[in-house]
């Protein structure tokens, strides 16, 4: 295994224990629903083979405790804690979004229903906050204070993504800000809870800090990217789900500002037209022959550059530092 | 003004501007969502001359910490978290219930849809946290872990308020440990979260727990008591609202135990009847012969003497115990 590889199965091997102890302390019926949101039952909840996700947060803590010298078994409630905020955001933005699939399967809601996807959600960001305030460490508050003012950036993101649907057509640079409290917020609060729980020094926090915002973006181009031209048997998403939704995206935000008749016809469609498999087709081409895809994944390609930079020339372990950008080149190669 | 109209009103004063600064910091929209949901504006954001209700809970917090001999003014920021968490359970609640009213106005899902509802109550639940944690007092993090223990409590009790709608028929006893996570775990951390704040000893905040934990019962009781004989134009609701909603009530859980041909005929109308105007008044006057209204009203007041006693004999200061007795009998004095 290459060294991501390594570190996300260090991961698993270290975290996804004390996420299953977490969970465990839910009532029987959210435990069910959240073990099978995390991809570890079936909706009858008898065990699954697949491994629940990436598990990219939580690497990235465990990470981030090594960058400033400490040892990630003692910050794994941060690693549990971001885990479990990350997937409070998807079990409720899959109610709003009306999303019927996730990682290959059916969404919570659309199995239990919004009541209960609703209270699976509250759950879990409860107990994230919880697994945090429990560590008895002096790093403790300075870390469940900055994870909260993460989350709530996140729900800002949320907000904001909601109202560009109602808009006509969002600047670029309005798109990339929501994305950033959508997304980046809580891969940078991943990266810097367990350096944060070691009570680092703020001046190693910083760089890791900058370092999961331009991260965050870069995911959430490539995301964009797999929402518009993915392989849906790759992303465990419906097929351009996110052209269907009529989303504005990052490649699409900046399809529209360029002045261009695709643009115009974009724009069109984005007001008026339908989602036939025809009109998702020619808007497809529009994007095509604008390279948004070009464009979305050298914009991703740069920010991971600024990520890697954050870090340079700082006192972080350097061995960690070399995890982290491996880790965030990783993180932005999900190829469409 | 007597006692607990006093302490209400001496807490609006000093709880709801703190209160008014969180929500400031909501993005635009939700901030417009929540004031309106807390009574401070209309749904176009134009202010209102309604004080927003009885802030029951931010008063307990402040009594609480007078009761083991802390400032008040030093625990405001446990009363706005408890304030906010209600009102999070209230917004989210009301979708999963599907009410239209509360407070006599309509509610936010049914003004602004579900999506923005969901958002504006996980925003209100980070935003008590973070209010919390800001706190840098030593009893800061105990607090807050005790804030999210019975936050999870609470949606353990909704989870189970929603299966016991599943089922035939509820024990006694089951449906009133589901309104002590649904009710009383919330009243019992708002009387206990400025003790904590204030880092008081554990043998003052034991008593003060078990006080709010037997207030939180009675309360639901009369709460249950408003929904079935309660007059609209004083409860904010619509008329019989539990009954319409054949809601498993603690006076309708009691009544169907009562082996008798009233019993056998509500026992019928749950699972079969209809809820004309007809059907609901004959439920009604079957309870009326059970006096199942007399039940809960006496085991209401039952609860209120022992929450009395839990204060009884204890060191906690003497003007806050008599307080927080009169807040007892206040809070459980709604009379239908």
């Amino acid at each position: 295994m290459n060294g991501p590889d390594r570190a996300l199965d260090e991961t698993r091997s270290l975290v996804v224990p004390a996420l299953r102890k977490a969970v465990d302390r839910l009532d029987p019926q959210l435990r069910k629903v959240v073990a099978y949101h995390l991809g570890w039952v079936d909706e009858h909840g008898d065990p699954t083979v697949e491994d629940g996700g990436k598990a990219v947060r939580p690497t990235l803590a465990l990470a981030g405790a090594r960058a400033v010298g400490a040892d990630p078994s003692a910050v794994v409630a941060g690693a549990v804690a971001v885990e479990l905020v990350h997937n409070f955001s998807l079990v409720h933005d899959d109610i709003m979004d009306r999303d019927v699939t996730r990682r290959h399967r059916p969404t919570v809601w659309s199995i239990w229903g919004e009541p209960t996807a609703i209270l699976a959600g509250d759950a879990m960001a409860s107990l994230a906050r919880e697994v945090v305030l429990e560590d008895t460490g002096t790093g403790a508050p300075r870390a469940a204070l900055m994870l909260e003012r993460a989350t709530r950036t996140l729900i800002h993101g949320q907000v904001q993504d909601m109202e560009f649907e109602e808009r006509g057509t969002v600047p670029l640079a309005e798109c990339e800000a929501m994305s950033t409290r959508k997304t980046s917020s809580l891969l940078a609060a991943s990266t810097v809870i367990g350096a944060l729980l070691a009570d680092a020094d703020r001046d190693l926090v910083r760089p890791l800090w900058s370092y999961g915002i331009h991260v965050g973006l870069a995911f959430q181009l490539i995301d964009d990217v797999l929402g518009i031209w993915g392989d849906p048997k790759v992303t465990g998403k419906s097929n351009h789900s996110d052209l269907r939704a009529k989303k504005k995206s990052l490649p699409m935000t900046w399809a529209l500002e360029q002045g261009s008749a695709d643009a115009d016809r974009l724009r069109a469609w984005l007001t008026t037209g339908g989602t036939t498999e025809s009109e998702i087709a020619s808007a497809v081409d529009a994007l095509d022959r604008l390279r948004a895809k070009d464009w979305a994944e050298h914009r991703a390609a740069d920010l991971v550059d600024a990520a890697k930079n954050d870090l340079d020339g700082t006192a972080l372990v350097r061995d960690a530092v070399d995890e982290l950008c491996e880790l965030a080149d990783f993180i932005c190669a999900r190829k469409a």
